[in-house]
């Protein structure tokens, strides 16, 4: 099925004429196998049901039931031949199984239609992406946990604008991405809850005339409940635009994280080593270390977003209930998942095994007069002098500082004094980094005790 | 603040050189100014907390408040002058409120930063929209209900590739909108929850020395809680873009309603007559009514999910904590906003006041042999035929029809039993369009009977 | 290299550890194998001109020709192992040329770096594309032309909101997509010129000191000129980006046609039938067609204009010269390219395969008074009135057709003369559709001769 | 026209009913007075045009030129008073000119509609914005080729993944910026040729009976030729979308170099000293600046490419002709449009501006063993070793500097020796970083020899 280069294709393929044109168009076997599975899963469940209602005898149930197992067996042991003639995954397995079985299988799609089987199997593959998503998250949060209870009282620059703004601890800049992927997994959950429900019994799209029982098929497959309208049930794509905006707000945090550790990994930085396994050398530049899964980990956004914005192009403005149009939904939803899992196994991995430069993240952490803040509040919060007046003596004492070739904690007790005599001793308290992060206890705040709160309660949120 | 042309711009304000071009560039106030009212309810939830927790004196606090009351009401009645000097929203509102109480004014950024200040004003500013989308969503949902329920009898075809395939209801039709836009809620409602927490107290980006209570003024301003991690307290706007994934599917099902009506509305179609308020007509040619709302209300996915992709690319790849990019974020989500509410009110008003014309629908829904499949489930279920025997018989019966000029309800049971010998009188009873909707009464099936069910479900559920 | 469940790569691959992770996300063989080709070529033109700059000896050259036509061959036949371990078609070429003839093998990458290299084979991949497109979008014009020319004298109702505004000729709305397709060709020429320029020789992104000859290989290659920056050419994705947004302008007309076609064959409109090889059909409904083909086509803007969404993503923010994330680049071009090849070969076998239904169209074009405009005109241009007193006068001769049942030609002259004396029997020959269309005469308008005119300069203009 | 918080008006605006609703959707005067030069431009073409060919009389026509001249100059002086209940420009201007002129007036319309007035307009407008965009690539084009001129011999180090490779000029790095923007040049060059053709004439769709000169329009208006097919006339709006992809993607090279300047700027870097001008600093921390107007430039990717993204949206779909849908053009266009050209002036202004810190871009160049490819190519260069043996040689090299703490240059020759015999004293002139740029002579290459000749070949072209 694979082309060497499209041009043979456009030469080759498509001269071939309309009938080759309309066939390369409108078969999916090439891609919708994925969901042979789900399909297999999907029909187990209506056959039962199918049997329970009297609708079918038991014995042709039965003999579907035994044949969809052979035929799902051929398909796990790579046996199975799939057929671009046949088109879907659905007429695939349909026809193996009357191969299989003969006449029963004819059975099989009673009360059903191609319309609610393909949601029905769309909707079980997706649920099974979210699962793999909310798994690949609470493995990433824990790597990163592990490196937030380490380097809890490590001291390095808070950037505003790529610029120190304040010092920090390691601990928290990585609690901070916990905070962000435990808000990806908060989606990720709410979004299963609200798709988690039966499309299937809805037929073509008017439900049908026979006495189904859409509740035990339902909960056959695990879902919450069937659809509560037929025609929603067969157009609605909902839960694959949703799993497709909350990964790419995933991908996007992913991305932040990403540009972050290749921004680390520079030479100017040197704030992180990636491990050999996430890097790529140079044969002859032996310090050069190509942060690429880094680099792809940060790209991931665009296909996945784009696959977003694909999936809402193509349902823009589409009238009830089916259109052709939405078979493009699947090959956007694998792709999508499959590089969200890869970006969010790569990012685990890189975070387990990258180490924090300690020394040189405390190093650029104490420059620039990092702690300037800590000594203005500390004239509003002991001096009770005003906030402006405060940020004027400040601005003068790092001019100071700046003069003498010094940081803040190294002025003397007569230098503060010169420019403000209420200065006393006490200053220095809050000066030097250890010293400022330590103070900031605020709920939320970088102080290593409220780090270590949050990392202990993580750890117990995430078991 | 208006330009007549952009070439008057170009050739004009900026050839007054780079201050004016860095002005244009940076400033907010030009869209911000809409954060006003959150902006001051922030301050002084704050001022509020200084002053109960002993870090500004009493009298201070409440010159604040009394002071903010001032501009609060300065500015909703049109009094008080916006400066770009100032820049944004939180440098005019506290410059104002030092010309106006003097001396204390300059307590009221204790402890806090621009940073976590824009980020409570935006959280505030979203919620209140989200609140307002839920609003709009229960009111269109409304419409829809009182639609349901007096057509939930009335027969129309139901479409795939809008090529009729089965009747249904127009009660059926309608609610599928109703699932719809109860997801749009669902999502709504959860988007709410998740973000409902309070930035303030974060500071720059680190916390801070003083002893601020965070949980009293995430109380006071109605959020469920303070943020975990002031790091990510400013730099993220999560909210914001699940806000604009959330609208832009509830624009993609405003899209396909509105393509409906478009369609319904031809003279091909002819399915509803949309009230004068919500079309426009010709001077001359006076049968012809022009959908312009539904067709504006169609293309308002375009600048909804525009914005999304917007703020997504923004987003992609800023390090922590806080970078100038982000101040794009507002005025995407301030157009999104308005453009969906606009939507959604429009929507509500054209279901309210729209016609459905009942006997176009029944005719089209009964062209074209559209119960073929009931005459096919009626051989499998009466008969038990195969399935695709079954469907070779009623084959063979539509020929037959279509030779005779008649519809199928038109032959005669002689000319049934020509083609198979089984067939009673009984197959009438599932011919016939009301024949047809009335025996799908699996649940979430067009019958009359299934729709009036859902039409009371959600008529208890949005009360 | 295919799995089975995205479940069953998360749980198994990803199991084996970080190695297997960061092969699956850095391997680039499984799709850049696609530019075989491409690679061959240009390496035969570098290594031709590393012989003929003197750099390599005559010998090794030779070797290194005979060589790449035999890894060429392998590659065509089908022989080929291509291998994960060795990443891309870089290194899976070049490793298998040392298999085949030793030594020299080595002398290939002087002067060269997998940068430049790549940049090479993607920009010639791109512009096989380019030209593929050329191709499809000529043929697309041809079966526009032969239905124009054909039904140029046919008339149909002219919409605008979807409602009947003047009638038009079929040929004049096909003439209307052969100017979007000229577009199209017009901006694919465009881009062709600007991105054929030769990236080869900027080595890995500095140039190098090796005394090659880049006018030489960018001749070879079939390059206009060598590019004239080397950090440019390998941080350069502009060619991509452009094709990607010239695809999509492309597939936005494709969707606006095949919701026409899909519209125009509903059983309300009727105005087209398709051939059964574009469309697909019901077992038991024989009437019943599904405009397969147009849907499929209207959808896939949605993954080209994704994948130019994607593509951008990825380069935004990128610094120079050659990141990692550019990687990402090549399954999203081709995908596009696949799908917009795909999608014109389906137009242009469904144009030509179309039939309008002649009568549908003519009675469509004569309802709704669609000529009120005609008579509108008539009475400015022949009785001189003004603007708005002639829309007062057919507003009310087409209330008092309406009152009496009957179309506007249909009115005596005694009849219209009773509401504006004026009027002559001259009147009657802008009235009825033929009249109509016949008498819009100016440059572009509907008239069968200026359609005429207009086929057959774009007849020769396409040769 | 502006509301105080988006609440307000959903509970009061919205809550004077549907009249209120249909004007907020449907009137578009809040934005597309914007285009009023561009409709007066376009009825004074169409009013001569009129009055030669006979249509409308003389007098008339010089009442309307000199009411339409009334009008201009009231609203150019701010003295017009635009209606919403008027809807539009075009009903604004048009309803104005009947108080000026009287009945007159009512002859403008004559032989025109709506739809192409507007394509006219908005054409115009559009044309202008690509004129603009021309003058804003030329000028920073300038500002870039004097910082080259001056930095043509500067080194700097050459980055893949943002790890130093091989040492480069500044001005080799500011000139592959300068081919960027040219070819963003090239495509708006070519789309302004492209696009450069009159709707007006094409009347509503059909083209009209009256005997207009629908060349002498063109050319009045500056066009080369008036469109060819009525109907695509109307509704046609590629050119606003390649406008949009052109800005685009060249503000995805703006982020680009912005992402490259807020990197620079870091205290890490120090390669770039942005001026105050285009920074903001802090009160308390004097060496702290801000590079916001950088930040804002990468962030204006975001909403240009997001008025694409809607824009495509909107379009993707409609039928021909004119479809209300296509209303909400303009206002992502004049969005895009003006925050393009802030882009592109603040960048001129950044750049003209910047001073770059030779020191340490020179130091950081030479620092990583930035040399050893320079070595490598010599071994193979100069003695012939094959490529892959010389990279052993080099990294064995490398590992000596390193292991002896210097870099290569100052390694000895009898060090040299020591790891391959056949090394000569020669070896010494491609180290170092100016030898090292200084032997890039190959066409494109980093050489300062070739970076002068780029530089003058650009200010030769752009005068």
């Amino acid at each position: 099925m694979s082309d060497t280069t499209s041009n043979q294709m456009w030469g080759g393929r498509f001269a071939a004429g309309p009938d080759a044109i309309m066939e390369a168009i409108n078969a999916s076997i090439g891609f919708d196998q994925r969901m042979a599975a789900q399909d297999i899963a999907g029909s187990r469940a209506h056959a039962a049901m199918l049997g329970a209602t009297g609708i079918v005898s038991p014995s042709d149930v039965e003999a579907i039931r035994k044949g969809l197992l052979t035929v799902l067996s051929e398909i796990e042991t790579g046996q199975f031949q799939f057929s671009t003639a046949l088109e879907d995954i659905h007429m695939n397995v349909e026809s193996r199984l009357t191969e299989v079985i003969g006449a029963p299988a004819g059975r099989l799609h009673t009360a059903r239609s191609r319309n609610d089987q393909v949601a029905t199997d769309f909707r079980l593959w997706v649920r099974d992406q979210l699962d793999a998503t909310d798994a690949g998250l609470v493995a990433l949060m824990k790597a990163l946990l592990t490196q937030a209870e380490v380097g809890a009282g490590w001291v390095m620059p808070g950037f505003t604008h790529l610029q120190t703004a304040q010092p920090v601890t390691w601990g928290h800049h990585m609690m901070a991405y916990v905070e962000m992927f435990a808000r990806d997994l908060s989606r990720v959950r709410d979004a299963r809850k609200r798709m988690n429900e039966s499309p299937l019994g809805a037929a073509a799209l008017a439900g049908t005339s026979f006495p189904i029982d859409r509740h035990m098929t339902a909960e056959a497959l695990g879902f919450d409940r069937p659809m509560a309208n037929s025609l929603d049930a067969v157009s609605d794509r909902d839960f694959a635009l949703e799993f497709l905006s909350t990964a790419s707000i995933c991908a996007m945090h992913l991305s932040r994280f990403a540009e972050e550790l290749v921004i680390w990994s520079s030479a100017q930085f040197r704030f992180v080593t990636l491990s050999d396994r996430f890097s790529t050398g140079s044969s002859i530049m032996p310090q050069k270390k190509n942060p690429d899964a880094a680099e792809l980990i940060r790209a991931k956004i665009g296909r996945i977003f784009g696959a977003n914005v694909a999936l809402m192009m193509v349902m823009k403005g589409l009238p009830l209930a089916y259109s052709k149009d939405m078979q493009e939904d699947k090959e956007q939803v694998f792709d999508a998942a499959d590089n969200l899992m890869l970006a969010l196994a790569a990012m685990e991995g890189m975070v387990k095994d990258m180490s924090a430069n300690r020394e040189s993240l405390e190093r650029a952490a104490a420059s620039g007069f990092s702690t300037a803040t800590d000594l203005a509040d500390w004239l509003v919060r002991i001096l009770d002098l005003p906030f402006r007046q405060a940020h004027h003596i400040t601005g003068a004492l790092v001019a100071l500082a700046e003069k003498k070739g010094c940081d803040l904690p190294d002025l003397t007790l007569a230098d503060m004094q010169g420019v403000h005599e209420g200065i006393t001793d006490a200053v220095f308290e809050v000066l030097g980094v250890h010293n400022s992060v330590a103070s900031r206890l605020s709920y939320g705040g970088t102080a290593p005790t409220r780090v270590r709160e949050q990392v202990a309660r993580w750890q117990e949120l995430l078991g």
